[in-house]
């Protein structure tokens, strides 16, 4: 995985940077960034990058345009620039990766992007940090889904909501609330109570990996929709998770168990 | 995140590490492997963690009977040793944590078990290193599924799989296949094949980031269960997920839109 910090044609590396500091960052995302000659993101991800090597120039962004900001990039590296193209967790999961895919979708795509060599640096994701906090409660199937209506029919929302609560699937939202979505997390959750119990463990992160991390576990049936802001994701359990008391944690964590009821009983692999 | 690397009462980190080598592994997975007194694991995996310090026990297991495997690792830290209790990719998704947070759960858990600091470490997982190769597959909502039907009725996984492809998710399929489960994989694409055109991108993706990494994508219609093995992770698109030529792939990449049809023009956030 060793990437050549200078290429000929410029480089475009699409970095996550996990959901914090530098501790959840992977070796290669921290040699990518140290290795950049211009980072390109949102202001407030770029802040959480603390070396700036000498004569490094960044580029801070609102959180807004997503499509704007990857087309910057992409032309910044067409000039033969190093460019990492930040992300908070894992650039794959509802973030830049797919935003400069669009771009290079275009029918119009620029002729000078072609000698861009463009890689992808995974990291850990906000729900897999908030689920290492409280335990393991993405230890079986689940569905992770964007409550964001900006982009998708909020009726899309809802039957994926629908379909994956029906299925008892563990749900990780991501974007439940924003100031122009303030509605959507209440509907969403009126969705999964037809599928789940009001004790049901409900993972509350906010900030995770911050310095002002929030974690807690309520149930469903005690969750406030105004108590979440768009810093927060929530993982909401299936009907097999379940509170566990834990060495060394301050609070009950939360699992979900390998075995389904009317399973066998395993060890057959 | 800075952890004491000798707790009085012993410790169990529950670490992930990556998808390969080190360079998708995070610090603090790699400074907890460095202050282990002891590493507990599948063989395999711990043949991942090249450097071993002076005086480190490692602890070979097979690949099955975890949860024995996880009450071995508590016993190991109850006795005041600072214990590493390996898993590839995140502990959190189908692997270690859960079936530490079992062990944890039993009814009879030993006394000795209360003095032990546990903490799980996540780690870039199999289906976001795969993404990563191809492009942004998981741009947009997705399910995680395991096809093993060692600890759950095959019902389930049917009825899973049925409602996250009906309601467009993409999908990433866990342990596809094994010596003992031969048949599953081809009645699951049966049940996905309902829901989705046989041109649809899959990527089939064996020993992400390890030397003998092979990455493909393939129509659905063109998948050969008989050529994924158990070492392979299949990521199926939904609807939307389309190829794209990208500067610097040897392979057209895949990615999934954050628009989808019918949505609004975004822009509000």
């Amino acid at each position: 995985m060793s990437r050549d910090q200078s290429p000929r044609g410029g480089r475009l590396a699409i970095v996550g940077l996990g959901p914090g500091g530098p501790g959840w960052r992977t070796a290669e995302a921290s040699a990518l960034l140290a290795g950049a000659s211009d980072l390109v993101g949102y202001g407030t991800y770029l802040d959480m990058v603390e070396d700036q090597p000498a004569g490094q120039v960044r580029h801070r962004s609102d959180n807004r345009e997503e499509g704007e900001r990857a087309a910057a990039a992409l032309d910044l590296a067409a000039q033969g620039r190093a460019v990492a193209l930040v992300s908070s967790g894992d650039p794959g999961v509802f973030a830049m990766a797919a935003a400069v895919m669009e771009q290079l979708d275009r029918p119009d795509r620029p002729a000078a992007w072609e000698a861009v060599e463009v890689v992808v640096s995974p990291g850990v994701s906000a729900a897999q940090a908030a689920a290492a906090r409280v335990g393991a409660p993405l230890g079986h199937d689940f569905a992770v889904i964007s409550l964001s209506d900006n982009l998708k029919p909020w009726a899309v929302v809802e039957s994926r909501l629908a379909a994956a609560a029906g299925a008892d699937f563990v749900l990780a939202l991501y974007n439940p609330v924003s100031r122009h979505r303030p509605w959507q997390l209440g509907h969403a959750l009126a969705v999964i109570g037809h599928h789940r119990s009001p004790g049901t463990p409900v993972v509350v992160a906010r900030d995770v990996g911050r310095p002002a991390e929030q974690v807690a576990v309520v149930a469903l049936g005690d969750l406030a929709p105004e108590a979440v802001d768009m810093r927060t994701i929530l993982v909401v359990g299936s009907s097999t998770t379940t509170r566990v008391r834990v060495p060394g944690f301050k609070e009950p964590g939360v699992y979900t168990p390998r075995r389904y009821p009317g399973g066998p009983s395993g060890l057959r692999e």
